[in-house]
């Protein structure tokens, strides 16, 4: 059997419920939804960056970042990448954060799918992202 | 070529449209969105668990988990577990719930990762869950 | 190393941002979420099929499908299909559509499992819809 290792970043807050911030089972990684919260601080509770979208999208990729490399990958093994925004409105402005961002990784293999939809999140984030990557 | 098994546990009510419970295929297994429908009983229309939030996701996770077992996996093979509620305010009720089940399912493997986001849903119902799994 | 395969059929847009219209690697083929754009023309910017949720969803389905053909898959690799509709009280006829759609389709192996949620989308917009596929 193949052990299912837990990816807990160090500069990750503890999750909020008895779940993964992501897994991985032989070449399969799972991100789980990242928010856009600053390096967990001891005795301080989860802070977004802010004030704006721009920031609060930088971190959360950063995040995914993070727990793709915990576990070994990066963004090239990155196959799905799941985008949860709050409103319709910022979606040309996310393109472009998302964009200039992964101009600034350079991915030697092609970028990742994407779905894009706009759902409620909790009071502050305007964006979640989880991400399922194949390594190898 | 490996065949796609349905997995169409016996609890569960006919899909209402043209798709599997669950499907797995080599070591692959994914189960559709189940909500908190109570076991199937004939000549009955679907009929969810209540009155509240934790019998409906209880139930809920109940029938992810027929699934899982259908296809020879279980919670400990489950990579990813996504979430949909309907209403933020029901997070942290959610996340009790939640946290309490998996502590009950003695787990020997680290958690699945999670998404949690909040969606329109078919009127009565207040949770749904899909899960990803890799066996082996 | 495997490479990761981009898939951009022909008929297809461009992405308004960086990421890949399906991407394969090894034996697992995701695609992204795609909508009812009509064929892509070059000059005139994307437009959905329309006027009615039929015209979109069957545009949809034929988009998904595009991605996984260029794969070398079909639907009959689909493991999991994520449907995000837009309007709860279309489920019933979006299921109707679904279900002659598949059964046209001559599926060999057991339908794909689903999770349909209702999200918001981009104006003019009724359904998405992505697709993991399991090849081999």
């Amino acid at each position: 059997m193949t052990d299912k290792t837990a990816l807990t970043p160090k500069t990750h807050t503890t999750p909020p419920a008895k779940f993964s911030h992501g897994v991985r089972k032989g070449n399969i990684l799972q991100v789980a939804g990242q928010v856009g919260f600053l390096p967990a601080e001891e005795g301080k509770p989860p802070t977004p960056a802010g004030p704006a979208l721009r920031e609060q999208t930088l971190q959360t990729l950063a995040n995914v970042k993070a727990v793709l490399e915990e576990g070994g990958a990066g963004w090239d093994d990155a196959m799905m990448i799941r985008v949860y925004l709050t409103d319709v409105a910022h979606f040309a402005e996310f393109n472009e954060i998302y964009n200039a961002y992964f101009e600034e990784q350079g991915l030697t293999q092609p970028p990742a799918a994407r779905t894009t939809v706009y759902v409620g999140l909790p009071a502050g984030l305007l964006v979640e992202i989880d991400a399922l990557a194949v390594l190898g």
